[in-house]
């Protein structure tokens, strides 16, 4: 098998997860447990979104997050989602490291999703690079629906590489696919990246799986066998579909990281720790979460053997 | 990517996972479910076990359920497992076309669960050959915990392999590999598969997961890169795990189809139909079941665009 040594594992449950949650979590909840992931070894993270609080009201205290994060140690990547100039203006007067815009593969999702067309979001874009531009911080973009769109069903692999060169050319240093609605199957992985990277051989490609339809980590794995190094997930399968009410959403972040173990591929993470967290998240929830691992914990806990049971 | 045309999938459900129900499961639904899974191509299923009703009352009705189930096509084979002479005595006057045998790969495992030494199971199995010989029925065996024992941590594959060894010389025409607790990762599936096809190349060798730390499916994906074809999985992903309370058990039978699927690969089962069962099952056992698919539909089941959402 030819997996790589080392992956990346990019948590995304205090934005992905946490936007999708009605009950508002108070701020100070959410840096603790911002803070208690980046402390399990997790060195990117998506951490929150700087978007119109009408929007999005559970993200209304982005700034107020971030400037509370602990940056214990070095190379700590801090993520926050942008949606238009105003939310990139407010993410430069953050101490964020990286900005993330995102738009669909798919016109009917790009208009459901953000009310306008594609090229209109890209237009878009170059205001955000302008108020980025002698900012320290980088630009990386998602392209969402990348693997299969809920409207339009299946999405054309040079349509995904189109946008990523128009991203690209805006000055995007990398590119998340995601798999929004949970469509990808390792063939459609398998199709996608090796577009892209035929068309960008250097390209930093990142990948954001659903577990929607059970098959989350079967599509982790056949990036992995592509060599594939860069996946987002979300501390215990934290955040849903929209278009599926009581389906599962993000792939879970220890759970990913239990196979990634296994493998042998190093993440830095420390995976009893990440347990911890997610059992907390799943406190803090107050619903049970998808995550399995912290239900099963690890393969090697073992059991006490009664030996009282043959009679 | 060098997959199998074709695989079979053999579904546990009315027998593992039944068998985890405390509240008892009227015979009639028993029997249309099974009737309804059969219905939807599925060719081989555990249906019950004759096993003592004061261990198992949920499989007090075992002979009932049996010869009510209806044979519409050719070749559908009836499995029933069986623990003992006795159970073998009642299997043989059933109708059932496969009585499977079990023991557990680790000395520790097989006492809690029998109560007896792998030894003494094997001595036992000899008296089920007599009394099944003469009699139209295959006999099959499991061996639990292959990829680990809970009491134990890793089994060795040379212990498995020697089981294995001892089943085929008792005359087991086939053997089915089992995951009992979720242990199994891809290095180990690779490692305990191999191990017993470079002893048996001919071996008729199935293999049967649980999705107990959200990794079943990739396991099985490891398998079909090893080139086999027969499954176990049980539907909506009914059965819990013993030594995890909360924890999911089996590989849902209908992920597992969509994933099979999805890869070009052949099982002769109608997925809606699949999951119309699915759904019917978690109606009768009267709670969610860990089955992804029946909650966010098949992946070219598109939705509607709301053309309006342009304001």
């Amino acid at each position: 098998m030819g997996f790589p040594d080392s992956v990346t594992v990019v948590e995304v449950g205090p934005r992905d997860g946490f936007q999708r949650e009605t009950t508002f979590i108070p701020t100070e909840i959410k840096i603790e447990i911002i803070n208690a992931l980046f402390n399990t070894g997790i060195g990117q993270m998506e951490v929150t979104s700087f978007i119109s609080p009408k929007a999005i009201p559970q993200m209304a205290d982005a700034s107020e997050v971030v400037s509370a994060i602990e940056r214990r140690r070095e190379g700590l990547r801090l993520i926050a989602l942008v949606p238009n100039p105003k939310g990139a203006e407010n993410a430069v007067r953050s101490e964020v490291d990286e900005i993330r815009i995102f738009v669909s593969a798919s016109e009917s999702h790009n208009l459901s999703n953000v009310n306008r067309s594609i090229e209109e979001s890209l237009m878009g874009f170059q205001e955000v690079m302008r108020i980025v531009a002698g900012h320290e911080v980088a630009v990386n973009a998602d392209i969402a629906v990348a693997f299969g769109c809920p409207f339009e069903g299946n999405v054309p692999s040079e349509q995904v590489r189109w946008i990523a060169g128009q991203l690209l050319a805006l000055g995007a240093e990398g590119i998340t696919v995601c798999d929004t609605t949970g469509m990808a199957t390792p063939p459609i992985v398998r199709r996608v990246c090796e577009c892209l990277l035929t068309a960008y051989p250097e390209l930093d490609l990142g990948l954001h799986f659903h577990n929607t339809r059970g098959i989350g980590l079967v599509n982790i794995y056949e990036a992995l066998n592509l060599g594939l190094t860069t996946f987002e997930s979300s501390i215990a399968g934290l955040g849903g579909c929209p278009f599926a009410p009581g389906a599962t959403g993000n792939v879970c972040t220890e759970d990913l990281v239990y196979l990634l173990h296994e493998l042998g591929i190093q993440t830095g993470i420390d995976l009893r720790a990440l347990i911890k967290v997610a059992k907390r998240m799943e406190e803090v929830i107050g619903r049970p979460l998808p995550g399995q691992l912290m239900k099963a914990g690890l393969r090697l806990d073992l059991h006490p053997f009664n030996k009282e049971v043959r009679k």
